[in-house]
């Protein structure tokens, strides 16, 4: 397999096995970092924040100045989609999201398209500002959240731990949840579609919470919305990977490579390395999963994990991350440890 | 395959396949109920109820009337250990346990094995009373917190999301936290012995929080202390069988079954049913895994999705249950048409 990108991070998501790997992390910009916790103080809240392209760039790359990520994320939100469609989503602090809830068919009609793209600009410009200032060999990745997961949030209306309502709405109106879901397919590939006019150069789409769901449902609710995105990406925009990240799939995550077309999937903390190695690396590329409590940790147990890690992915196409968002507490010269460890400098 | 029970449920445990298989409800005595809220409302606390074995016993009672359960488990909390070690857990209404955490060596000498079997005393006193007032047909299972799951509530001090201060003392100061669970190990084995003698037919060990570790992590502190477990049961109280819940333990499930020498393993929700089939239905009989949701939801969702997993799982030795416990907001007449569809009464 080849590349002809000089970008190491692309050229593992098209196949290539990179030594050492490229390697990025989960929310690499945020609250680890005192220079994001002061650009963060000078704002109006968080959505501000993903609002205001300078602000949004500046942290963006922050990170990349600490330690070199072979890949940019775009800062930004999985809830500015429902932001966007008419549903206003409000970050209190030291609390989740939360939005006035969707649970029916009449709380469907609030949602609109029409202000969806230029609600969405400032993203835009940002990714158009990341793609000038980062590094030549950096690549910049675009997101969004999955369908499934955005829903939930808006018919709970903030996080949840059971989604009673979520699920009370896909079974027993699956016509109408359904609905929703037709929207957000419709609405995130058109917010992904033009985060790539604007320069980004692979996709993540996050589906945090895809493993809360019995299997049929995981394939109505997390496959079919995750294929018909990639599908759509891959017939407008070719050429562009795509990175799935369905949280705690467990078994069901060989379906969702199988059946979404991905081309590489992000492995949570808790999959087994080896199985991973055998059933998924064979597929796509994988990307993973470092407990981000390990880098919290740090010591020798982050050292052996790093290695263990690299020592059953590294082989095939495999991009060094993060099993889940870094956390506000990880110490950022642990950061610089980990950056070490998997660029084999320690 | 063959056994001289009489009761279904441990006919299924032996590897025999019950034809219509037998069934019992995570959480079936509860909130759902109108005469367990009666019971509860006498109660002082949540851990008062665990510890008056005249209220325990009746409130255990309850589902068995209206349903027909072919198991019966006994009402109990699994923080009464850490609670009967010196660890006072309180529960305040509408909100999780409280506990004072231990996060060092020092507060674990806070911890005694002195006053735990007295303590304990009135829940084995409420396994002796249904011992003897359950169907002759009805078996009745005793139970514990692994001991992973048990360490994050008396390390964390409450339920969590993240689980950071149990995983950096568990992967700072592995040697701390293998006393604590070794601790555990002890104690949770002399708890289940006990429940044995006053009655108990079978055990199951629920280890809710067992997918958030990482496969070495998880083999550390939830193979491994399990696997103790079992020997120890196997050894002393032979015949006893053992259910084991590693909870979105994913891939990792097998390994689980493998490893450890349960007898039976119950099935969350996410695992899909022809993998367990093919891969865990030939070692160990398997229990669940009906979505809780789709017992509120009810109609025909509820109808179908019954139907596909006896389908899937009742060739071979299965016991139907939900994939997690049984939720408050559970319409009682959706659990008399699950008994209904499980023994094929409609």
């Amino acid at each position: 397999m080849s590349s002809t990108s000089e970008k190491a991070f692309l050229r593992a998501l098209s196949g290539e096995v990179v030594t050492p790997p490229p390697f990025w992390l989960m929310r690499q910009a945020g609250r680890y970092l005192p220079e994001y916790r002061q650009v963060r103080a000078s704002c109006n809240g968080f959505l501000d924040l993903c609002y205001t392209p300078e602000k949004a760039t500046e942290v963006t790359l922050q990170p990349l100045r600490r330690y070199g990520f072979d890949a940019a994320i775009l800062f930004s939100d999985i809830l500015v989609v429902p932001d966007a469609l008419g549903q206003p989503v409000s970050f209190r602090e030291g609390e989740g999201p939360r939005l006035d809830p969707i649970r029916d068919g009449e709380g469907l009609k609030r949602l609109s398209q029409e202000n969806f793209m230029s609600h969405l600009a400032p993203v835009f410009q940002t990714v158009s500002n990341l793609s000038k200032a980062i590094p030549e060999t950096t690549a910049l990745i675009g997101f969004a959240g999955a369908p499934w997961t955005v829903a939930t949030y808006m018919v709970e209306g903030s996080g949840s731990k059971e989604f009673v309502e979520t699920k009370k709405l896909a079974y027993s109106q699956p016509n109408v949840f359904k609905a929703m879901i037709d929207l957000l397919v419709q609405a995130t590939g058109d917010y992904l579609i033009r985060q790539i006019d604007h320069g980004a150069e692979a996709i993540q789409i996050f589906d945090s919470w895809a493993g809360v769901l019995p299997e049929e449902e995981f394939s109505k609710w997390v496959i079919e919305p995750t294929r018909q995105l990639v599908e759509r990406i891959k017939t407008e925009r070719p050429g562009i990977p795509v990175i799935g990240f369905p949280r705690c799939a467990g078994a069901l995550l060989l379906p969702f490579v199988e059946r979404t077309g991905v081309d590489a999937v992000s492995l949570d903390t808790s999959v087994p390395l080896d199985w991973a190695a055998k059933h998924i690396q064979p597929k796509v590329t994988v990307q993973g999963n470092l407990d981000p409590i390990m880098l919290i940790a740090g010591g020798e147990t982050l050292d052996r994990e790093v290695k263990r890690i690299i020592s059953a992915l590294g082989k095939g196409p495999f991009v060094f991350n993060l099993g889940h968002g870094i956390l506000p507490s990880t110490p950022p010269e642990n950061v610089a440890r980990l950056a070490d460890l998997v660029k084999g400098r320690v």
